[in-house]
C-alpha cells in the first residue's frame, strides 16, 4: 500500500478507536502481547534477515540495538501488558463547571486521532509506540528505519492479529512500507491525514521536521543538559550528581554535557571533579573540555568553539567557570536545547532563581538530570521527551497523547 | 525598528516578564488602563487619521470596527482592568508527586515566552491581547492590520507608559512597524524568536500560517458550525436553538452555518423552521439552501456544491436531511472546521454517540453553539478560539497561554 492509502485507512479507523472501551483496549493489548510471543519464530527469522542485510553497513552499537532475541521479544510483550495496567486517559474529565444559566461544561480528554511516529532502528519502539497509541485511543502509523523494516513488519503483523481478535480494526496499527526519505516527507506534509507527528531520532530528523512539517509536530529528544555547581553547593553531592549525570549512560538525551561551576568554589571543586571523572576511572575516563578559567585550575583539553553547543553522547564534558547563578542561567538560555538542567546548591534563593530563570522541560535542584524519563516521573511509560513548549513538555505519557474537547449539556440554553 | 530588532528586544524581555510577581503584573495592567484613558486625545487623533485614510477603501462594517470613541477607549481600559482581576496562571502547580526516592516533582505553569499575534483592524484587540499576554507572563508582539496602524501605535505607546511606570520593560509589548505581508511571513518563520504565533483573522491568514509557519502556531477561528435535529428532538427547543445560533450574530465564528435534520422529523420540522427563520422575519430573513430531500418538503434555494463547506457569516443556512445520528456525525466529520456543533435530542444514547463521535472543540447537547466563548465558558477572557487539537482547543484563556515545566527538588538523588 502507498503511504497515502495507509493514512487514509488509518483515518477511517479513528472513530472505532476513539469509541473503544477501556476493557476492549486492554483486551487488545494483552492479545497483542500474546500474539507477539506466539510469533517469536517469525519475528526472529525476519530480524535475522535484517541483521544480515545490515552487517557492514551499520556499526556494532546499532547492530546490537537492531538484534532481537526471545528475551527481548518477551520484554516487548511485557511492555505491552504493562501499558494495559495504566489508567485510560480517554474520557477523563479535566475540568467541570456548571454555568449560571444551568449548562454544564466538561473538558474531557480525547485521542489526538492518527499519530504518526518516525523512528530509527530499535524494533522495540514498534511495539511500545503501538501500545501507547492504542491505550490512548489513537490510531498509530509507524515509519521505522530501513534497517529494521522486516523485523518491524513481522511485529506489526503479530500485533494486528491481536487487534482483530478483539474486534478492533487492524488498521489501528500500520507500518509505512516505503522506507525512503519520501515517506517521512509525506508524513510531515499530510495535512488532514496526520493529527500528530512525533519524530524520534537524531538532530537531523528533528530539524527536517521543524523545517518541513505542515502537520502538528512534537519535537523530542536532543539534550544538551547542564549541571551548575553553585557557590553554596555541597561539593560531594555535586560530584555524585555529575558523575551520575555524565557517566551512568552517556548515550542518552538526559545525560549531562556541560558543567558550569561558580568561581567561588571552582578552585576547590575542579580538582575534585578531575579526580573523580578522569583520574579515578580506569575504564572510560571522561575527557574534560575546559574554558580558559577552568584551564587555569586543572589540566584538560581547551574547549573549542562548538563544545558548549554539542550533544556529545559520549564520555566528554565541557566545563566553564561562571561568576553567578545569573550568568549560569544566561549561559543555559543561550546554549541549552531545553531538555534538562540541574543546580547543586544549599541556597534556596539561588535555587529559586535557577528554577524560575531556566526555561527547560525539567529543572532540577540537587538531583541528577538522568531522571527525565516517563518511568522515573511516575507516568508508567513514555512516547518520547518533548523539548518544545506547545502541548507537551518533558516525558510524554498517555495523557500527553490526548487532546481534549468541551462537552456542554443543557436544556435549551440560548445566548 | 525592523521586525527582527523588535523580536530580539522581545526575547530579551522574557525573563523579566516570567519572573514578574502577580502584584507587579496587576499594577502594570491598571497603570496601562489609566495611561490608555489619559491618552484618549492622542489615540482619537491617530484613529481619525486611520479612518480618513481608510474611507472608500474598506466597507462600512470594517470602518465601524476601526472607529474609536471615548466610550470604546473606556471599554478597552476596563477590559485591561478586568484581566488584572483574573487569577495568575504562572506558577500554578498542575501536578505534584513525591517519588519513592524522595524527590518531589512539580509540574508548574510557565509563560510560553514571546507570543506574536497577527490580527486585523479592530483596535481593541491591541489592548486585549497585550493584557492577556502580560497577565500570563508573556512578552507580546502585535502585528495589526495596516488600516488600524496609527491607532494601534498610539494604544501601544500609552500601554508602554503604564509598563515602565511599574518598572517592567516597555519591550514587553511591541507593535510591528512593517504592515506589509513581509512582516507576517517573518513572524511565521522566526524560529527561536517567536515562541507562539496566534493568527486571528480570516481563512486566508490561517491557511497561510498552516502552509508557511515554522514556529509553533495555534489556528483560531473559522467555524462551519452544525446543529443536528435528532429524531428525538424537542422541536420547539430545536427551533429556539437554531434561531439563536443562526441569527443572534451571524458574523461570528460560533454562529451556525449548517442544519442537519433527521428524516423521521423532517416533514414536521422543516415547515416550522421556514416559518421561524424566513416567514416570521420582516428584517433579515434567512436564506435556506436546501439539499434535495429538504427541497421536497419546503421551498428554498437549492444548495450548491460548496454550500456545506462555506462559513457564510451571513443570514444564510444550509439544510440537509439525514437518516441517523451516525450519518450526521459522518457529515460533520467531513465538512466541519472542528469548532462547535450541537445536537438537539431527548435521547441520551443519541447524545452520547454525538458527543463521542463528533471531533470538534465544543460539542453541545441541547444548547446553542453561540456559547463557545471564553467569557461564556467562565474563563473570564479569551485570546481566540483554537480549532486545532495540539495544546489548546476551544476558547483560549490565560492558562492556555502557558506551557509548563517540571521542577524537581531533592537532596542528592542519582539514578
Amino acid at each position: 500500500m502507498t503511504t497515502f492509502e495507509i493514512l487514509t485507512a488509518a483515518q477511517r479507523a479513528k472513530s472505532a478507536l476513539a469509541a473503544a472501551s477501556t476493557d476492549t483496549k486492554n483486551q487488545a493489548l494483552n492479545a497483542m502481547a500474546d500474539a507477539l510471543e506466539a510469533s517469536e519464530a517469525d519475528i526472529l527469522a525476519a530480524n535475522q534477515l535484517d541483521l544480515e542485510a545490515a552487517k557492514g553497513k551499520i556499526g556494532d552499537v546499532m547492530l546490537d540495538r537492531l538484534a532481537l532475541s526471545p528475551t527481548r521479544i518477551a520484554g516487548m510483550a511485557q511492555g505491552i501488558r504493562d501499558v494495559a495496567l495504566l489508567p485510560d486517559p480517554v474520557g477523563h474529565v479535566l475540568t467541570e463547571v456548571v454555568r449560571p444559566n444551568g449548562m454544564t461544561i466538561r473538558r474531557t480528554a480525547v485521542p489526538m486521532g492518527v499519530v504518526a511516529i518516525i523512528y530509527e532502528s530499535r524494533p522495540n519502539v514498534t511495539s511500545d509506540a503501538a501500545a501507547l497509541a492504542l491505550k490512548s485511543g489513537n490510531v498509530c502509523v509507524l515509519r521505522g528505519g530501513k534497517e529494521a523494516h522486516r523485523s518491524a513488519a513481522a511485529i506489526v503483523q503479530a500485533m494486528r492479529r491481536g487487534l482483530t481478535s478483539v474486534g478492533l480494526p487492524e488498521t489501528a496499527v500500520s507500518l509505512i512500507e516505503d522506507t525512503t526519505r519520501a515517506s517521512s516527507n509525506e508524513l510531515m506534509t499530510a495535512v488532514g491525514l496526520v493529527d500528530l507527528l512525533i519524530p524520534r531520532g537524531g538532530k537531523g530528523l528533528i530539524s527536517a521536521c521543524v523545517a518541513n512539517a505542515k502537520v502538528p509536530v512534537i519535537q523530542t529528544g536532543t539534550g544538551i543538559c547542564h549541571v551548575y555547581v553553585d557557590a553554596a553547593a555541597d561539593l560531594e553531592m555535586a560530584l555524585n550528581i555529575i558523575e551520575n549525570a555524565k557517566t551512568s549512560r552517556p548515550s542518552v538525551c538526559n545525560a549531562e554535557e556541560v558543567c558550569l561551576v561558580h568561581s567561588a568554589v571552582a578552585e576547590r571543586f575542579l580538582p575534585m571533579l578531575k579526580q573523580r571523572l578522569v583520574d579515578d576511572r580506569a575504564v572510560n575516563p571522561v575527557e574534560l573540555r575546559l574554558d580558559e578559567r577552568a584551564q587555569a585550575i586543572i589540566a584538560g583539553v581547551p574547549a573549542g568553539e562548538n563544545d558548549f553547543d554539542t550533544e556529545f553522547l559520549d564520555y566528554i564534558l565541557a566545563v566553564k567557570v561562571v561568576d553567578s547563578v545569573e550568568e549560569a542561567i544566561a549561559h543555559i538560555g543561550a546554549h541549552s536545547t531545553g531538555h534538562s538542567e540541574a543546580i547543586v546548591t544549599a541556597d534556596d534563593t539561588a535555587a529559586a532563581k535557577f528554577t524560575t530563570g531556566v526555561d527547560s522541560a525539567a529543572v532540577y535542584v540537587n538531583v541528577s538530570t538522568r531522571f527525565t524519563d516517563g518511568g522515573e516521573f511516575g507516568l508508567g511509560c513514555e512516547m518520547g521527551i518533548s523539548t518544545q513548549k506547545l502541548h507537551a513538555r518533558g516525558p510524554m505519557g498517555l495523557m500527553e497523547l490526548c487532546s481534549y474537547k468541551y462537552v456542554i449539556t443543557g436544556n435549551g440554553q440560548i445566548r
